[in-house]
């Protein structure tokens, strides 16, 4: 490519990028909204997140657009092409955070009728700022474009693992020996769930960094399963 | 392209198809036997699904190098792009509904030392052959690259969600009723989210199809919203 062509290359490939950190901060607020409804089970912070969602719906088909433009237009290879390829799977995987937010925001609507309980929801309240500590870890290192930081971040998914599988333990426990409230219980269980999948699609993003920058998946690799 | 080029490029898109399509196989071999492991307690049908997705995960990988060598060398445009691409995103749908079925795999080895219920979970069977049709119908839709039949299986998913909803709601009832076995009600519970999910990971290669052939994304549109 001459100079001038590969500097517009850089450009739109640079704006891409850009897109989908903003994407993922619009996802991130999606997160902490779906946080903040459940646990107060609130309605308001509920309706904000499906608005949210449409705008993250419109950013993921934009940076769609951008990306097939670009791989058509500027006919990348190696780095270039498995970046962009990685920041429309990444695209992807965000989107789907927002849809598991707002699952978990719905769930709160449901809970609205009942008090929350004395205990806060102090275990969930836990994965919950796991979870988001995971995922602005995974956006900070897509914006670096830092593969060793995405190994890192994908190593700290397994401690997200961990608290879902105590809250599930726990609570499925209770539910055989008996609890007044099942919904609760229950909602606890679905918005758990919801945030360990979300751990997962931020892990994913973080291996997509690694494919882009190293040429190498990592995907379904010891390091992966690792976390 | 002069007509030897496209003549290499027309085969190696059609091997990358196949090799979606023979993926699609062991993926619904994998949900064969995770309906047959969850439904007779069985161990075996268990393992059988881990190695199969040894076998789906390498596939995974050698689809994507495949895709992403035929983009890189055939810089392909329109339709061919799209196709390439939405053959790269269907495998990660794919993969994801092989981990599916082993989750519901697993849970099946937690109910080996209970035995199979008096109603043999006639309403998680009629899920699960509900999501195998989905997917076999989608599978067919991607070998004929036929998205009007693609558009029809996405509404065909709407079924599924009904289903997952009344077996949820049912089972959720008869947990606030009290049952003796929480166990088995939760696997059901967990059973038919994961099933539910597979249904959307067939619906998500459907929109792909209507993406590649028409260049429309239909995601987050109506069309997909019906369902």
């Amino acid at each position: 490519m001459n100079r001038h062509i590969s500097g517009q290359f850089d450009s739109e490939m640079d704006s891409a990028k850009r897109l989908l950190i903003e994407m993922g901060a619009l996802v991130e607020q999606q997160l902490a909204d779906a946080g903040e409804a459940f646990f107060r089970h609130s309605d308001e912070s509920a309706s904000r997140i499906s608005e949210v969602e449409d705008q993250v719906n419109t950013m993921e088909k934009r940076l769609d657009d951008a990306c097939v433009q670009i791989i058509a237009l500027r006919q990348p290879t190696a780095t270039d092409l498995r970046t962009m390829i990685s920041v429309m799977r990444s695209s992807t995987d965000l989107e789907r955070i927002g849809d598991e937010a707002e699952k978990i925001a719905k769930l709160a609507r449901k809970l609205a009728r009942h008090p929350v309980p004395g205990d806060q929801y102090s275990d969930l309240r836990k994965l919950h700022a796991a979870v988001e500590a995971l995922l602005f870890e995974a956006l900070d290192a897509v914006g670096r474009g830092d593969a060793d930081k995405a190994l890192r971040v994908i190593a700290m998914d397994a401690a997200v693992d961990e608290l879902y599988r105590a809250i599930h333990e726990e609570r499925a426990r209770s539910l055989a020996e008996g609890v007044d409230n099942v919904d609760i219980v229950l909602a606890v269980l679905w918005a758990a769930r919801g945030l360990e999948r979300i751990g997962d699609h931020a892990k994913n993003i973080c291996e997509y960094i690694v494919y882009a920058v190293r040429g190498k998946d990592v995907r379904h690799s010891g390091v992966s399963r690792l976390s």
